[in-house]
């Protein structure tokens, strides 16, 4: 009987990853993000925040990026690297048993591991977002647009890149979520629901 | 208290009305699809089929569509004058109480009107939407691809004439569920269970 793994993409201000934590904690199973990039910093032997930052940037192909990026002694980038370490250990997570997985590509990632996945999508309306994430004071209001718009395009060309998917196309999710009409608490209810 | 009301856009093929017609059965509430149109008919002194028709084509612009359509004696385009009656028909429908709405753009249509809408958008994988139009003998195997292209385009330019709003633009709205992953009857027990 194959497990059940929860993947949780979402927008930048749209609460995805708190959703994630409601969920498991109601269904009572780990919810991996920060604690996965802690893994991959161990096993990759860099550190933390290192990797929290580049885990999130795809290769732009420009020189200055390439020669800052650097290169491993396989002649593979650091980007390129990091998601190999990355997707290994999100593989190494879910066969362990069921489990939330916060970004990191891994409903790509999980697509052919004989788990049943289920691939939620959070989103929301900018208003919102940009309220959630002054709340959360993560960075000054005045810069929240830009914050928020380069944010998801970096998981945007990321995923696309190492998917060859687009990311927030319905058809990579089982379910879509409006964060902004629901809230967090609705949002967790049905994915627990549906698991 | 306001009550409330299911509004479900559905990509054709993706089970959105079969799916629409359960959860009204599960909730003992009534499901206007053909009915709302026959209402409209009736109201308009039009027949049946050609309101059905009609009202999935936006005006092209086109003169010789423009000159087909016509105008009524107010000067606006028969399309106009339907959705005009069809917005009315809906909203009184909506004011009677509780019930599921397929399609007829009702999620844009109902947005000012003092009810609790959920708002539902219902996609699939092109090939089990195919396989499910296939098996309900709704088209020549052939022409599928086809079919689904031209008829979903009807329903987005329809939809984005008369709204302003962008047809499966996920902000419009509460959650998308993909039916071929999660099946017919599990997208309706989560309507129902978020009801």
């Amino acid at each position: 009987m194959k497990h059940k793994i929860i993947t949780i993409s979402r927008e930048f201000g749209s609460g995805g990853r708190y959703i994630g934590e409601l969920v498991a904690k109601r269904l009572d199973i780990p919810c991996y993000d920060k604690a996965l990039i802690d893994k991959v910093a161990k096993e990759t032997g860099l550190v933390t925040d290192f990797v929290a930052e580049y885990s999130e940037h795809a290769p732009t192909g420009g020189r200055l990026a390439y020669a800052l990026a650097g290169r491993g002694a396989s002649g593979e980038s650091l980007e390129d690297y990091i998601f190999r370490i990355q997707s290994k250990v999100i593989r190494e997570l879910a066969a362990q048993g069921p489990c939330v997985i916060i970004g990191r590509s891994a409903d790509y990632v999980l697509k052919d591991v004989d788990v049943q996945l289920l691939n939620v999508f959070v989103y929301g309306d900018a208003e919102a977002k940009k309220e959630r994430i002054a709340q959360l004071n993560l960075s000054p209001a005045v810069e929240l647009d830009k914050l928020m718009k380069d944010t998801d395009k970096k998981r945007s060309v990321n995923y696309n890149y190492y998917t060859g998917q687009t990311w927030g196309d319905p058809l990579n999710y089982d379910v879509m979520l409006n964060s902004s009409s629901l809230g967090a608490v609705k949002c967790a209810e049905i994915i627990a629901q549906m698991y």
